[in-house]
């Protein structure tokens, strides 16, 4: 017999950092939730319970064996202090890319998806961001915070400015935030809606594509933090992916799933079989 | 700095009594729930979590900030009297529209409806109840009580006589209430069929909405005490409200949520964004 | 006054033994469940929860005061020991058989079933299974193990053969089961397709119809130890099974409720409501 | 195989009626629970959960085995209509009293002690009250009610007058109540103090028990509607449990165990064993 | 009937602020809590919940009829910028003590005790420190931030040097925060032991005493964030909070309840006793 | 930036396995549990939680980083079939033995110690037992089999026999298990007595010392399948560590926490706690 070390990864996710083409890892920070925080504890979860699932899609008939992704576990973060969060993730994000591999980020809440936007930018600088989600996460800043969830996208826009950012399923914000995407980004309200030509637009550019789980109806995902009713449903989307993956994807991230609202499991459960097939989508 | 008091409303209901056109009010009573209670704790929920949403509808697009709602809190009700409690309803119901002002009151269980009912009816004899519920509520007396909630429809009927009670959603009741309904109500069974027939024939008459959130599929609404699988959804449910409200709405309610079963918080939530948009609606 | 007993039965099934056309009773045995537990007190949790529902059906036009069902309780199983669980399972219903009567079993795990099915097989030589499930169910063995919950399929077909299994709603498994699943069943992915087509090919023979619940989409039922996102809804499976009742059922099951992952009691009251449905469906 | 009826009854309590000494019944009413309801569901949860403890006492070195307990059920009771319930109850404990047995009641709110204890004062009009209990319950009417838990010892009184009513634990009440339990009941704050001393006034007199399962701890119980910190221990009341049936005990009950607010299923536990001391103390 | 606003207070907290001795308001921030976060619930739900116990005390055979206390409601306060939040908190401080009342704060997490402590500082430049708590808070930084939780008496005493700060109760820690304690503050591991002592040593000098619930035992106060096994009981803390307001107790605070740990409700319980006995102290 | 692998350890388990002195592993199994299961998510989430406590014990005035332990993670054990499962546990031990360091098991329901009992009475046929629990689990078989969690104790005696068990605290089982041990093993009831008198009958003989969490009181363990009040404390518990600690003790584990039944996390947290104090007991 033979006494080893264990490795926690997601399920199929055992690859060697070297030989990986995609490094999947979890930013546990939630420290500007507004509402009810939980989101620090979404990556360790969906790790831990991915081992009740399988590695194979009948949605797509591929299997994680076909991939070479490397777990590289979760970063420390620390709280109340967004500023030195995003940095590290930004540092963390930058060498994987700087390695030639593809990033693939769990949250924590929306904001951590700016310091790996960061890093993505520095190394893409025509990256287009395609947004999913309930809120248009685009104000200038909230409760005085301009590192806030709420206004992620904002931060974002102060990179890319006008043209660039793709938002979709958005059902709730204030009339100030719809009235400025009006004129800064393409919105699509509740579904989504022209996706196709945003596909078009984007063409052969880099892309960024931010997941905010919220997006899915809280029937199917009543494990965040500001549940919206009037969602999209998984099956839709699947199909949404499905279409972004026809794009070069450079980097993703899933983002707002909080465990301590999802006392059945479903919705941990539902996180992960959708990063089961974002990985997947990768192979080409 | 000043050092003031601070009052709980729901969100965008802080206008003074005098200049409101809604009085908004709690009926924290659940005292005849004969399966699971806690309806008793829906109104100060709905209005604690109230702050985590916008005043912005982007399916109306409106604002509350339009509006001029008094939130008048919640009754102070006897548990176990039921007679005691319908009448406390009933005279600060009368007192709203004595004052020219429309009533909205946040149940509590379906019996608190008969107290506001009965003064909407005092002030308007021929008002007409449209019913929202995936119960029929038309039995004569359960478990030996007149004033039960299952029993709500019935007493109303005992003031309107035929012709005059609509209602949608149904799914759930025993067979004589089925059979009952064909006589003296206008029941559409599972959905919205036949509303349109129903607006029509309601015409320019006064209308008391009262809905139940168990009309609810309970994959969206599982916070309520008896939920029925093969309910509506939200979008549906909505879309049903926009049509009510091309009539006369004298008075409205929402009951039914119960917190202690919504473990997520999705179905307050739920609750929150659908009374927003019930008050938008009011606006003409 | 009288003191009397009190039985405890599912709601309306309070037939004597000998009267009874159907036989109702509970396997409350979940010991190789691989995660989470729970399914054991899944009918004492749909029987004590029935009498919150009503007898009739407004789906059906039908009451349940038109059967005569005898609900024979719990029985007791040993945990740990799948074999002897098994034995006393199919004893039980081989003994309903061979007194003309028809076995409804509530589990449990799913592994539960092949108790049943084994003595329904002996009774009906040329029984067909329909199945719905969202999982293949058709792993040889699984840790080790050929008696588990992820083989029952599989054991199953050890008994029929090829071509008499038909199963739905299937969207999770490895790859290897839907290969040989191509070979062995009839696998229709997802949902319903191709209900039609196997009623045609069943015809005449007996059927036994098991049905795990986590075949409906998790946002239904939450209260199941491997939710499956992506699931049929409420009711497409009462569709479903209304079709299969035109065929000659013989014997059925309902399995993988765990009331401890349905907080809200949603999950269970959906399981009571087709549980009805379904004894109403042996009407003639 | 013998296919038969099973009964759901408290472990070890399977006497016939004709033959036991003791009937133990569950009433399940929490009408005019003011804050958190739920105690209706605590006698089907204790006698559910019963089967998991053993039926011998290493306390009392005694087995349930050497007593003779009829377990009837639980009574049905509206809700909403208190004098109805109590009624209801009073009539059940009458007939058992008058079949020379000794009712054993399990609540509810404390408020259904009182209709037992008319049916013991009936039958025994110089009976006592034993009172263990977090608050005074002395109120003479709560809310406008004069039926209501929170006064069902000073409708006692009404019947006993001074002198009677012996009450220990007590820690919550307003200031009234302490003054007027000065003059009326002989009343011991926080523990058993003085236990002995009206142990000794009882004499030869007979008792009725009744149990407030909150005189405990909230540390111990706190699957009770209003916890209250800084009571007894499980083992301090065992004792006074054991010095009081050195009296006459000729009815008790435990009330306001509330299985909802029991989330680790501890409270129940610790109530069921408590039962099981209780109905072996009946044992000379 | 006479229509009017409601306020929300903590019960018998309902003096205006000009007449108030004392000021209660909450703090609900809890933006570095390093494990599981949710004390920004407990002002509101201490509030909410305060409503079912009394207003006297029977351990001081005191009333809260006779305080004059203000209930101030819920500062607004921004997550994730410790500083912002600290700096509107001790100006609100500065202001109650500017008007010659008593400042008494509900957290929140324990960091929020320093922005009320830096106002009483600079009013009371010769202050003491009484800290109630199980860990000993002493880090000079946590994850890299001088602003956390764990570092709220190491900032105290940056502002009051050596020999001020009394800490009892203590049982977690660091090797290097005990060895620190040893030259810096008064440290009594475990329990009260030398409060006596303290006493003496303090004499007339204003007191800030801050409570983290945390000092508690988890079996009586399980809802906290980093429950500690060990710890004292309510009992033994109300003994020694007895001793304390023998001194000059010039401010206080309760922290660290965490609302969506207490399932049960029994920790909220425990804490607003626990306030209304502290609100009491202060009667002289 | 460099990126590694993460591995998930015990906290201060950081040792590789050459240096360890003590392996530290999971035997995540609960087939055979009767009530609620739930024990095979142990060892994960003490490995998972322990990140929030410190590493110095101010108890013992020890750290972690005094150690040397190796924590090798959870082993995969088939449910259903105890028998393959404790052969596992068996050579997993016996490994570790057979490379002089010391096993210590976090089960897991309480049969699991069995697997690694035969490991060690290989290696040290003189082994005695210190066995803390509040069951016997001396029956002979439950529910007809012989490898059952109730039935560990005897089965470890049909190796060792008369004399060399000594079980301390325990206050449950049946009249017949107690009247065996009378015979067979040396039992104290409800705590510790005796504990100095065993102590000198061990002598200098290898010790396996299994605690099962349910010896504590429920109000300080409440999560664990079958809370039994009366139990002792946290701190009593501590102490006959202490003393056992001046034996030889050659294995150990901890069994029987089931984080499902710890909604609070207090449980968990205090069986990390409890963890640390055990492995730093092992410094001489």
């Amino acid at each position: 017999m033979k006494i080893s070390e264990k490795r926690n990864t997601f399920i199929g996710c055992t690859a060697g950092y070297e030989e990986a083409d995609i490094v999947l890892f979890g930013a546990p920070f939630d420290g500007t939730s507004s509402y009810r925080a939980g989101s620090r504890f979404a990556p360790s979860a969906i790790r831990k319970e991915s081992h009740s699932i399988e590695t194979y899609s009948p949605y797509l008939d591929r299997d994680l064996s076909e991939t070479a992704v490397f777990d590289g576990g979760d970063l420390e973060l620390p709280f109340g202090n967004a500023t030195a969060a995003l940095t590290e993730i930004e540092d963390y994000t930058a060498q994987i890319i700087s390695d030639k591999k593809k990033p693939f980020m769990l949250g924590g809440e929306h904001l951590v998806s700016l310091g790996a936007f960061y890093a993505a930018f520095r190394a893409y600088p025509d990256i287009c961001v395609v947004h999913f989600d309930a809120h248009t996460d685009l104000r200038d800043s909230f409760l005085g915070e301009q590192l806030s969830h709420a206004a992620v996208l904002r931060r974002i826009w102060d990179k890319t400015g006008d043209g660039r950012i793709f938002q979709f399923g958005i059902r709730s914000g204030e009339r100030e935030e719809f009235l400025w995407a009006q004129k800064h980004t393409s919105l699509s309200k509740f579904g989504f809606g022209g996706l196709d030509k945003a596909i078009k637009e984007i063409g052969r550019r880099p892309v960024y594509l931010t997941i905010d789980l919220d997006i899915l109806d809280p029937s199917e995902m009543p494990g965040t933090g500001t549940p919206e009713a009037g969602g999209v449903k998984f099956l839709e989307l699947l199909g949404a992916i499905n279409q972004v993956f026809h794009l070069n994807v450079a980097a993703s991230d899933i983002v707002e799933l909080s465990p301590p609202c999802d006392i059945s499991g479903a919705s941990t459960a539902l996180a992960m079989k959708l990063l089961r097939e974002l990985l997947l989508s990768f192979i080409k």
